[in-house]
């Protein structure tokens, strides 16, 4: 009975103020940003993804990384991490009292130019760079989008994806995120990958970030959980989506998963109460913000 | 490896045009309609649910059901079948060349009378009275509501669901579908269910019918094709929901399903394509219909 062999215990890093933001037309101020990510805090996430510590011009919503990350409450129990392109971002981050950075490559190629301005390679050196002048009690973990398809490229061999994590490996990063960014894995596709990913030995901390764009990511997560994954992104109201995946639609909305997964007695230590309030409280600044656990409370409330 | 265990193939039964279109409050014309299931059993589904023959003044929407079936196409490869609410519905719906009766009853007494007007012992009376009046070469399914849950009476005793299915076998009927009337069923609920239902013997052709109202409901297909479910409804455009049960939205979107199967390798007879150029007549007519692969196909002709 596969479900009944379902972890106890899941962890929900909560990526949307990253992930989720970073494309919104419309600036959030910081001090907005400050209290969502604080109200965040609240509700029980043991990480969260706060900014991205990238060039103001590429991603100009998240501009203000160091002074959101300077008005946080900080607290033991909670890991606040930011995606770090480069060894300046790494500074700044380290600057700004960043506990966990997050490192980016794509398992295309071609992704990985449109996305991050170089080849697959160079992001390597530039990881192995990083790596050398981490600061010293920095957490890092790396992602790899496009794991279960590219819009340019289609299919991604998982020889390559495979070879990359022996790569990240090999430069010290333990902790691995396998994402989809166009969000089109189906179930039986995520846990083929992550079957392939363990038998080939890969002796990492693996989790999975799943976009929403075909309706698959919560089966997706389901799938990753019978196959043993213990980690999953989610970004509250479903916000999201990728400017170089052509379609890609929303993340996994975090009010869904955590639903789900409550109504399983799959502990996540979020509570859902505490979840609900912070949605408001988004919905208040980003009137997008959307999931099918947003329209249920709203029914629930007539 | 349950993924690999999963059916080869299984049954989409399209219940648009009945589930789907019954609360729309705006009445598509019946030329329209015609042409809406004519295109959908072009599609390549066995089975769809084209309209009710329930009272005019109960579901105004679906008033013209004998009227839409004289106008099908009909063909040996697609059943054309209809709710079928007690004896007078019954005689209307032979007089239409109706293929299937679909009879419904729910697991809840509470919600039976809500949406039926009657107990549940009332309701197994009629069918036992619709059973001795079937027309020869009508076939039968009967549709069992609330079996995950039920916002008047919450949880559903599994026990009541067995013995209701006892019921039903024992009037003749073999083809039984489990509804998640209100949406709120786990992927480990439907599991579970799926093989206690088993468990206690029942000789049943079991379906399974799962709104999306907190977005469980693909993953809830999942589980039910890893417990051995082949035959699942779902609704073109992700429409429907009930009006005795609230907060509950639409039904699972057909077209997020069988993309979904399809790229899993699982076959169901259906052409994506012809199902594509439906959906799009179908967002002619009816707008709000909508869905994850509405949307990404819409970001794909950008």
């Amino acid at each position: 009975m596969p479900f009944s062999a379902l972890p106890r215990r899941v962890e929900i890093v909560e990526v949307g103020p990253r992930d989720g933001w970073q494309n919104l037309p419309d600036f959030i101020a910081t001090n907005r940003k400050i209290a969502l990510v604080n109200s965040l805090a609240g509700c029980g996430f043991r990480e969260i993804e706060v900014s991205s510590f990238v060039s103001p011009r590429a991603i100009p919503q998240l501009r203000d990384a160091a002074a959101v990350f300077a008005g946080l409450q900080r607290s033991p129990a909670v890991t606040f991490a930011a995606l770090v392109p480069n060894e300046r971002g790494l500074a700044q981050a380290a600057a700004a009292g960043v506990d966990k950075a997050v490192f980016f490559i794509s398992a295309s190629e071609t992704h990985n130019r449109e996305n991050l301005g170089r080849s697959i390679g160079e992001s390597l050196a530039d990881f192995a760079a990083m790596m050398a002048r981490l600061p010293a009690g920095m957490a890092v973990r790396a992602s790899i989008s496009n794991v279960f398809g590219c819009p340019f490229e289609g299919e991604v061999p998982i020889e390559r994806v495979i070879w990359l994590l022996g790569k990240l490996r090999g430069l010290g990063i333990e902790e691995i995120t396998l994402c989809d960014t166009w969000g089109v894995a189906t179930p039986s596709q995520v846990y083929r990958v992550v079957c392939q990913v363990r038998d080939a030995g890969a002796e990492v901390d693996l989790g999975l970030h799943l976009h929403d764009t075909c309706g698959r990511a919560l089966a997706g997560v389901m799938a990753g959980m019978q196959a043993g994954i213990r980690r999953f992104d989610a970004a509250l109201g479903g916000l999201g989506g990728c400017p170089f995946a052509p379609g890609a639609a929303g993340n996994l909305a975090t009010e869904d998963l955590a639903a789900c997964l409550a109504a399983m007695d799959v502990a996540t230590g979020i509570d859902l109460a505490a979840l609900r309030r912070t949605l408001d409280e988004l919905r208040q600044v980003v009137p997008a913000a959307a999931s099918h656990m947003a329209a249920f409370w709203d029914g629930c409330r007539h």
